[in-house]
């Protein structure tokens, strides 16, 4: 390590340990080269590389500040969505979206996908390795119905973090997320019902409303505390709504993490309206706080939370295992996930309970954790810097995605058309919508590890928007 | 080898290569001694062998004959399910069939699972490891939505046998079979449509019916020549019957394969009503004949032909890995198996591919058919020998199960009740009806490698009938 990259890196650490905070002045170059006992252009090449790391910025003739995490001031707005249950379209777009291979050249920010290259995912991988060879068997038979025993097990206590009291009998395993929120859609409605949603909402969740032959109600939603309750009461007194689903820690596109207190306000009216709460916690394990934030399901006196996750975020997508927690609804949830595709493979999830078990997950989480803060950090500074200063973007409590507003006159499925012929892509905004809104907004993933490719990403975002403005 | 072992391998040879037909006489005790210069004793040790393996049977002051393959005279009467479209019911007997494991002690023969401890699946269980240990990184991402191309290729390849010209592109890759057919039904259905059905049908689709919101029509099924097209014209000209779902080659449970000229009277009588036709091939390419039989799908020319499979019964359910190939209802089902489970795992599909590609599938399906085949005429001689002799029995094509009908005054839910406290386990008749009918049958599988043991469950089964006629 050069001397440079040696003082760069104390410098972060003092930034990341809190002593100078956002917006601090960081000492002066003179003051470091004495303390230090390095040149003068040593220390001005440390302040670059942390500026091109978006950690600090120069401000002309003041010297160099730690960069503002904080942009409260440009989050985007609440959500307007229609006031009425409506079928859920824009499958087309969704389908476009999922045929983009993230083996395509240049920075695929399209997919919600985790940084699947950290060191910290090695335990699991030489597990299934192992397992694959030394117990091949185990991979050829059926396994239950509800899941492999042991997964189950060290799914209780790793519900403990979220402030539930769980039993392995009270676990169905599924394949990933997507089977369980579609299960528990299935499992808790009618044909023709209508659910209530967060407006921007996840697309996949949105897309088994449609097949299930439900209606969707959005609700608007604030980017910061989540769903509006107020919206959601008016929507329940004027609509039959039969559940609400919602993402409700990290939320899945905008980020934000609903307070305990609001958790436990929404779970309320769920139940003064007798009705189930959907809960989708996929990405409740890698909020940025520790310990991680309650979920709703911990609130659940009644059994009538379906809390739905999986490792397809915190882990990687491939591994395929997902659960739910149905509550009072197990036995309807057990006969759709039977009919959905009968028992899970059995491998994947016994090295996840061994990854589990040995505390290689948490281990993993840990650094996941910070390592996407940072990340987030630098991808708001990014946007900062490049985009036009109108822009309003997320600002996530965890996970490692952003919702990003533009112009009201910019439209997105264009912009992606655009930037994948550049290299680029993300996902845009009508996709989260059920009728196809939030044409002026996508969604941009920055969990991978290439600071600079991510950059770059939005460098040439900011060109093709440049590009627009001047056509239009 | 001992001697006696010799002399019965050979005979066991000329009867398998049809020097000796069922029902012929077999060379004298004396005459045997004479020809291979063996004892006495020797012979009639390698009698006993013959005997014991069911193969030859001993009839006094005449000598022995050569069992008989053929039972036609006691197959299973047509069934005569109720004459109506039914909502299907018998979900908490199927649940407690699939919460039966396999690894109890005794004789589990409930559950449809292939034998998975040959050899010859080595050079699946070979890649798996190997992939799983050189290339972890595809077991952690997202693959193609619609399966990995590789693997689709290779269907393709398969689908030849069965008379399919197929394209890469035409297939959806499923979680296994049971995911193929909860998608197809859910994409050519809206909720509280008419399926018509085999009766009796396999419980998984049944049970997919109902998750469905839709409607079972059994339509009455010959043992051995398939669902009566009569019949279910009738029922076409009375109901507003959505679609067709069938077993029509090595039927679960029935075990017949429909002809190449009734199937293509079923497609034409689809087309004339302008329905879909779900087609369950997943014992296919296990029936015994060689090639193997066409498949309905063969026919199709507009695309109404939905044909589902898996790897579940061929090589092993826990591989997970099933197919659709949708005609013209493509999209709505890309759409559904999204929703269902999203992507599937990429590894098992690697496996897969690779195994058809180099030629162990082939190797592997040879080895199953003849195996499979051998333990059908076993278990037949052995309900011939044990089980009352007004027990009818259906004279599988293809695959591993048998449908057995007993005395009208049995039932088959108690039956196995007794059964599984004496360590052997069965599927009682009325999984297989939508309503609970067939209380006095049961399937039974014969996969299971070891002679011996099948041969104990069916003594075993035999005592326990015979005190249930004792009790009534």
């Amino acid at each position: 390590m050069t001397l440079y990259q040696d003082l760069s890196e104390r410098l972060k650490e003092h930034i990341e340990l809190g002593f100078y905070k956002p917006g601090d002045k960081l000492p002066s170059v003179r003051q470091l080269s004495h303390e230090h006992g390095v040149s003068i252009s040593t220390v001005q090449e440390a302040y670059r590389q942390l500026e091109q790391e978006i950690l600090v910025e120069a401000r002309p003739k003041s010297g160099y500040f730690v960069m503002p995490k904080q942009r409260v001031d440009n989050l985007p707005n609440v959500s307007r969505p229609p006031q009425r249950p409506l079928e859920v379209s824009q499958w087309e777009e969704v389908f476009n979206l999922l045929m983009i291979g993230d083996n395509k050249k240049g920075v695929q920010l399209q997919h919600a996908m985790p940084d699947m290259t950290t060191p910290t995912l090695k335990p699991l991988l030489k597990t299934l390795a192992d397992l694959s060879k030394q117990k091949p068997e185990l991979g050829l038979g059926y396994g239950d119905l509800r899941g492999s025993e042991e997964l189950r097990t060290q799914l209780c206590r790793l519900g403990v973090a979220s402030g539930c009291q769980l039993h392995p009998d009270d676990l169905v395993v599924t394949s990933g997320c997507q089977e369980a929120l579609s299960v528990c859609l299935r499992a808790v409605t009618d044909p023709g019902d209508i659910i209530a949603i967060e407006s921007p909402s996840f697309y996949g969740s949105m897309q088994a409303i449609k097949a299930a032959n439900l209606k969707a109600m959005e609700i608007p939603t604030h980017a910061d505390t989540g769903i509006s309750l107020e919206a959601l009461e008016l929507a329940l007194d004027q609509w039959p709504i039969k559940a609400i689903l919602v993402t409700p820690t990290c939320n899945n596109p905008l980020g934000y993490t609903m307070s305990d207190d609001k958790k436990e306000r929404l779970y309320r009216l769920a139940q003064s309206y007798d009705i189930a709460i959907i809960e989708d916690d996929i990405y409740g394990d890698i909020a940025y706080q520790f310990p991680r934030p309650r979920s709703i399901k911990s609130f659940d006196e009644d059994g009538r939370v379906l809390l739905c996750s999986s490792f397809s975020k915190t882990v990687a997508p491939g591994i395929r295992v997902g659960w739910i927690a149905p509550g009072r609804y197990r036995d309807k949830v057990t006969h759709i996930k039977y009919v959905s595709s009968s028992m899970c493979p059995t491998l994947p999830q016994l090295a996840i309970a061994q990854f589990i078990r040995l505390g290689g997950y948490d281990k993993h989480i840990r650094t996941m954790r910070q390592r996407y803060e940072k990340q987030r950090d630098h991808m708001l500074s990014a946007i900062k810097r490049y985009l036009p200063s109108n822009t309003r973007v997320s600002f996530p409590d965890g996970g490692f995605i952003l919702w990003v507003e533009l112009d009201k006159d910019i439209d997105s499925m264009k912009l992606v058309e655009q930037c994948r012929k550049e290299g680029v892509g993300f996902a845009p905004g009508p996709l989260f919508s059920a009728t196809g809104k939030y044409r002026h907004c996508f969604r941009i993933n920055f969990s991978e590890q290439g600071m600079e490719q991510r950059e770059s990403a939005i460098k040439i975002l900011a060109s093709v928007l440049l590009q627009f403005k001047s056509l239009s």
